[in-house]
C-alpha cells in the first residue's frame, strides 16, 4: 500500500514537472498484485482565479473575443468594426449576383410584409400604418447591426397580440388614441432597452428558460385565441370585447348575433379557405412556397377591387379607410416616462421584448445551422434591441425576425442581409405613393391573414412528440397553453417557466439511485437494472448517485442510500450470502456538492462505521475532489478511502482482505 | 462488426431468458480484434408504471411500511398502532433504570424549561404565563406520538420571535390584547395543520430547500435583533420601538436614555455576565452542562430574592408581576377563523411553522445519527403539527425541539420522552403552587436569559467554513443575515431560498465540460486538466458533459462543445498533428435529458458530419438511454454512433479506420 501514501495531490505550481506517474514508483519498489492510481485534485487556484473562470464561463461560453487575439492594432480595429457592424464584413465582396438574389427575396417578403404589417397592428390595437412604418426602420437598421442573412425583420403575430392585450387591460385605444400610441411606443422603446442590455450584458440565456415545451404551449394557445379574436372581423362585429381570455372572446363572439354581417361572412369565409388552401399547397410542396407568400396580397388586392366594383351592395362591409400618405413621422416627444402608466410601458415592454427576442433568436439560430455559419446570440440581441430603440423613434412597434417570413425569404434565395433592404424600399414606394389604395381593402381580409399566419402556430406534432419523450415537458407545455387560454398571457408564461424550472428542482431533489454491478471479463461497472449480464460483487455493495449532493436532496440520498443497504443486506441474508463489508459510491455523475452534501458523505461514512462497513468513494470529478479537499473530509476517509475508479477500488480492498483474513 | 447489429435492446418480457452475453457469441463465430459490449434500454416500463416508480421515490423513499410487508394481520394491527403511536414500540420494554434517568434529565429540563418559557412569550409579546402553558400540554401530546428519545419540547426563540414580529406589526399587544391572543392562537393552529400536512402528504423534503447556510445566516441575524431587543429589559426603557428592523431597534435604544435605570442596568448586566461565564464553562467541560443548565432558574430565584430584600431601593427595577395560578384554559374558542386578520395569521401561521419544523427536525435527526436510531422526518412532523394543534386549544403558542434544552436532555442522560412527561410534571406543579412565587421576579432576568440562549445561535465558525468551501452557500448566508438584520424575516429568508435555488439552476445552466484523456496502461479516461499524466488520444476529442442536457443549458452545451473542438482543431493545425476525426461526449455524469437536450444532440451530429466529424456516445445512463430511444435519434447515429465506454468505443473506431485505410 506504499503506493497510496501521496494519493491526494496538489499541482499548485503549475512550472513543477509533473509528479512522475505511479506507474514508476511500482517498478522500482516491487510490482504489486493491483496497479492503483491516485485521486488528483485540480490545479489549485486563487478565490480570484475562479471567480474570473467561472465568470468567463457564465458570460462568454463562446469566446466572442477569439479572434482579436495575436493581432496587430489594425486589423483589430478592422475587426473592431466588422464586429459591432457586420456589415462591414460581408459588404466588401458583395456582388451582383448576390443582389439578383436578394431582390428577388426581398420583393418576395415585401408582398407579403405590407398585408400582415397592416394586420398585425390591427391585432395590437394599433392603427394599420404603424404596421407598414414598422417594416421599414427597423429592417434598415438591422441590415447594418446584424448579423444573420435570413432574417426578415418586421411586426410579429405574438408580440403584437401580447402588447395589444396587456395596453388594452388599461386604456382603450378608441377612447384614448394618444395615450394608447404613447404607451405602445414607449413600450417598444423598454422592450428594445431590455433586449439591448440582455445583449450587451450577456445575459442571454435568460431567454433559454423559455424552454421548447413551454412556447410550443404558449404559440398554440396564442393562436387559438388570436384566431377567435378574428371572428370580429370574419363576422362583422362592431362592439367586441377586448378582454384575451377564451371565455370572454366566445360569448362576447356569439351574444353579439345581431351585429352579424352575412356579406362579411361569406366573404371573409371565401379568402380565409383561398388562403389556407395556398398554405397547404406549399406546404405539400416546399418549392412552391411563392403560391402562400403571394397569396396575401393578391387576395388584398382582389378584395379591395371587389368592394369597389360592389360598393353599392356590400354596404355592411367595414374597410381600412383612410391612411395617410409620408414616411414615419418621428415620435420620440411622444415616449412617456412619467405618469401613472409607466409601469405599465415598462411591463408590456419587457414581455413582448422577451417574447420576441425568443422568436428572433430562435430564427436566427434555425437558419444559422441551416447554412452552416455562426451567429452571436448576444450580439444578435443587441442589434435587435437598438432596431427596437430606434423604432420607437421613429413611429413603429414592437418588431423581430419573423418566422414565416424568414422562411419565405429563405426560399426565396435570398443570400444577405440586403433582402431586408429590398423590403424596406418597397414599403417605402408603398408609404409613399399606394396608401390611397388600401382605402376600400375590407377588414375581413386582415382577419383572414391573421388566422392563416397564426394556424401555422399550432403544432400539434411538437406536442405529440413532447407526449411520447417528456411527460413533464407535455405538462409543461399544457399549462402554458391553458394559462394563456384562461388566465392571462404573462401568467400562462410565468406558470410554465415554473414548471420547467420546477422539473429541473424535482430532478436534483429526487435524484437517481442505482446498484451497479460488473460486466463479466471488464473493468466496467454498469446500472444492473439496465444491464442483465452485469454481476454483484460479493461482499460490495456498488452505488452510484446520478446527480449533485445539495443542500436539497442530501437527507434524501442519506435515507435512500441506508435503504439501498438495508435492503442488500436483508437479500443476502435471505440467500445465505456472504456479508455485506463494504460500500462503494461512485461519484462520476456527482458533479457539485455543498456543505451540506459534505456533512451528508462524512455522517453517512460514520453510521456505516458503527455497523462496522467500510465506505468508499470512487472517482470523485475535480470539483467535488475540491470541496472534499478544503473541507478537510478526506482526512478521515483516510488513505484507503479514495480510488481513481470502482475496478481499481475493488481489486485493492479484496487484496488487502485477503493478505489479512 | 456482426456483433454490434442488435446493440440497443430491450427487455420488455420480464419473463424472457436473458439474452446470451456478447461473450458467448464471440466465441462461436470468430474472436473479434475488439471485443465491444451492447449498450441496453433499462427494462420497458408503462407510463402508469414509470409513474409509480417515480412517485414513490418523492414520496416514500425510505420505504416506511416495508416492515408490513408479509406479516399476518394481527402483527400488522400491532406494527400499525406502533406506527402511529411510538408510545407502544417502547412502553413495554420500559424499566425502572430507564426511568430513574429520565426523571433526572427531566427535572433538569424543566429547570430550564420553566424561566426560557416565561421569557420566549415575552418575546413573541404574549403573556409570560403562556410559555408556561406551552411547556405543558405539547411536550405530553409528544411523548404519545413521538418517536425521537432526546427532543425536549416546548417554546423556542426563533418561532417566538418571528410571531411577535408579524403579529405586532399589525396588532399591538398592549392596545388589543384579546385580538392578539387570537391571532397569536390562529397562527399556532395554522402551522400545525401545515406541519401536520407536510409530513402526512410525505412533503418534508420542502423544508430541506432552507439549506444550512441559509439557516447559519438566518439564526445570527435572528440572534443579533434579538439580542439588541432585549435591551428594552436590560436598560429599563419602557417605550420601546415593536419593529424589528436593526436601524429602528437601535435608534429606540438610543433615543429614550432618560429612561434607562441605573438599577435594572446594574443587576441586568452582573446576571447576564454570571449567565455568560456559566455558558462557557459549560461549553469548555461538557461535564458541566448542568451548571448552564441550572443556572437560569437559579438567576431567577437569586434575582427574585434581591428584588423582596431591596424593594424600597430598587423601585426602578420592573418585575413580571401577577401570574394566574392554575391549569392550561380551552382555547378553542379564540381561533379566529373569519375576519381581517386571517390571511396575517395564515401568513405568520406558515412562516412560524416552517421555522419551528425546521429546528425540530433538525433536533431530532441530529441526536437519532447520534444515538444510532431511526426516525422518519414525516412522521415527527405530523407529531409535531398535532401537538401544535393540541396546543392552539389549550392556550400554547408554536411549540417545538429546542436545540438547546434537547442538548441537556440528552447531556443529562435521557433515555426516551418519558423525560418529557417529566417535565410536564415540573411545570404542571408551577402553574398549580408556584406562581405568586414570580410575582418579583425582574424583568431584566428574562433579558438576560433570552441573549444568554440566543448568543449560541450565532455560528461564526460555521459561516467560515462555508466561505472556505463554498462562496455561494457563504452568499446565500449573507444574504439571509442582513436581510433578516435590515429588511424583514419572511423576505431575508425568501431572498435566501432564492439564492440557494439560483444556485443549484447556475449549475445547470453553466456545467462543466472537460476534456478527457487517457490514463497509460489503463482503460481509465480522465480529465487532463485535473490528470497531469492523462495522454490525449490522437484524432479522437473525448468530452465529459457534466450536467442534464436541459433546455436551460443546450444552447450553451452546443455552443462550449463547438468551441472545445474549434480550439482542439486550432491547437492541432499549430502542431502539425493529425487531424481530428471523431468526437467521443461521454454521457457518465448526463444524468437526464429532455426534448431540448435531444435536440442539441442531433444538431450537434449534423453540424459535425458537414465537417466530416464523427459523433460518438459513450455511456448514456438508463433515463437518457430511454428518451434517446423514444425520440428514435439513435436510428440517425447508426449502430457505430453508441458505446457502453470510452475505451471500447476508442478500439472499435480505431480499428475500424485500420481495417480501411
Amino acid at each position: 500500500m506504499g503506493l497510496n501514501s501521496n494519493r491526494v495531490e496538489n499541482f499548485s505550481d503549475p512550472e513543477a514537472p509533473p509528479p512522475p506517474p505511479a506507474i514508476e514508483a511500482t517498478s522500482v519498489i516491487q510490482m504489486p498484485p493491483v496497479e492503483v492510481h491516485r485521486v488528483c485534485l485540480p490545479p489549485l487556484k486563487t478565490t480570484a482565479q475562479k471567480l474570473r473562470h467561472r465568470l468567463s464561463e457564465i458570460f462568454f461560453p463562446d469566446d466572442p473575443l477569439h479572434k482579436f487575439k495575436d493581432q496587430s492594432w489594425l486589423q483589430k480595429l478592422v475587426l473592431g468594426l466588422q464586429f459591432f457592424f457586420p456589415i462591414f464584413h460581408w459588404a466588401p465582396n458583395y456582388t451582383l449576383s448576390l443582389f439578383k438574389s436578394d431582390v428577388v427575396s426581398g420583393v418576395t417578403i415585401a408582398s407579403l410584409a405590407i398585408p400582415q404589417g397592416i394586420s398585425y397592428a390591427k391585432l395590437a390595437n394599433l392603427p394599420p400604418i404603424i404596421g407598414l412604418y414598422s417594416s421599414f426602420v427597423p429592417p434598415l437598421i438591422y441590415s447594418v447591426l446584424g448579423s444573420s442573412r435570413h432574417l426578415a425583420v418586421g411586426p410579429v403575430s405574438i408580440a403584437s397580440l401580447v402588447m395589444g392585450t396587456m395596453l388594452s387591460e388599461t386604456v382603450s385605444y378608441n377612447d384614448e388614441p394618444v395615450l394608447y400610441l404613447k404607451l405602445a411606443f414607449t413600450a417598444t422603446f423598454f422592450a428594445g432597452v431590455f433586449q439591448a442590455s440582455l445583449g450587451f450584458l450577456r445575459l442571454g440565456f435568460v431567454i433559454d428558460f423559455l424552454s421548447k415545451a413551454t412556447l410550443v404551449g404558449f404559440m398554440a394557445g396564442a393562436a387559438v385565441i388570436v384566431s377567435l379574436q378574428q371572428l370580429k372581423g370574419l363576422l362583422g362585429i362592431v362592439h367586441f370585447t377586448t378582454k384575451m381570455q377564451l371565455v370572454p372572446v366566445l360569448s362576447s363572439a356569439f351574444h353579439q348575433v345581431d351585429e352579424w354581417s352575412w356579406q362579411t361572412i361569406v366573404m371573409g369565409v371565401g379568402f380565409l379557405a383561398l388562403l389556407l388552401i395556398t398554405r397547404l399547397i406549399s406546404i405539400r410542396k416546399p418549392k412552391l412556397f411563392w403560391v402562400s407568400a403571394a397569396a396575401p396580397l393578391a387576395s388584398v388586392i382582389l378584395s379591395t377591387i371587389l368592394v369597389v366594383c360592389f360598393k353599392s351592395k356590400l354596404h355592411g362591409i367595414k374597410t381600412i379607410g383612410n391612411l395617410p400618405k409620408g414616411l414615419n413621422p418621428p415620435s420620440s416627444n411622444m415616449l412617456y416616462f412619467d405618469g401613472p402608466h409607466l409601469a405599465l410601458a415598462i411591463k408590456t415592454g419587457i414581455i413582448t421584448g422577451i417574447l420576441s427576442l425568443t422568436e428572433g433568436i430562435a430564427v436566427v439560430r434555425t437558419f444559422a445551422s441551416l447554412k452552416n455559419y455562426q451567429v452571436d446570440g448576444n450580439k444578435e440581441m443587441v442589434a435587435i434591441g437598438l432596431m427596437n430603440m430606434a423604432g420607437s423613434c421613429s413611429s413603429c412597434y414592437v418588431t423581430t425576425g419573423s418566422f414565416s417570413r424568414s422562411a419565405v425569404n429563405y426560399n426565396a434565395g435570398a443570400k444577405t442581409v440586403v433582402s431586408n433592404i429590398v423590403m424596406a424600399a418597397a414599403v417605402l414606394v408603398t408609404l409613399l405613393f399606394l396608401m390611397p389604395l388600401f382605402y376600400y381593402t375590407p377588414n375581413l381580409i386582415l382577419a383572414a391573414i391573421i388566422i392563416t399566419a397564426v394556424v401555422g402556430l399550432i403544432d400539434y406534432q411538437a406536442a405529440y412528440k413532447l407526449w411520447k419523450v417528456d411527460k413533464l415537458d407535455f405538462l409543461a407545455c399544457l399549462c402554458s397553453f391553458f394559462g394563456v387560454l384562461f388566465i392571462s398571457v404573462p401568467l400562462g408564461l410565468a406558470i410554465a417557466v415554473g414548471v420547467s424550472v420546477f422539473k429541473i428542482l424535482l430532478h436534483v431533489t429526487r435524484p437517481n439511485t442505482a446498484v451497479l454491478g460488473n460486466i463479466p471479463r471488464t473493468q466496467i461497472y454498469q446500472n444492473l437494472t439496465q444491464y442483465r449480464e452485469a454481476v454483484r460483487v460479493p461482499s460490495f455493495l456498488i452505488m452510484a448517485v446520478e446527480a449533485p449532493i445539495y443542500f436539497a436532496n442530501s437527507t434524501y440520498l442519506q435515507e435512500r442510500i441506508l435503504r439501498w443497504i438495508r435492503e442488500e443486506e436483508e437479500w443476502l441474508a435471505s440467500n445465505n450470502r456472504s456479508n455485506l463489508k463494504c460500500v462503494i459510491l461512485d461519484m462520476t455523475a456527482v458533479t457539485a456538492i455543498d456543505t451540506s452534501g459534505i456533512d451528508t458523505i462524512s455522517e453517512l461514512r460514520k453510521m456505516l462505521e458503527k455497523r462496522s462497513l467500510k465506505l468508499v468513494l470512487a472517482n470523485p470529478v475535480g470539483s467535488v475532489m475540491e470541496k472534499l479537499h478544503e473541507s478537510h473530509i478526506l482526512e478521515s476517509f483516510g488513505l484507503e478511502g479514495l480510488y481513481l475508479s470502482v475496478g481499481e477500488a475493488i481489486a485493492d480492498i479484496s487484496s488487502a482482505w485477503k493478505s489479512q483474513p
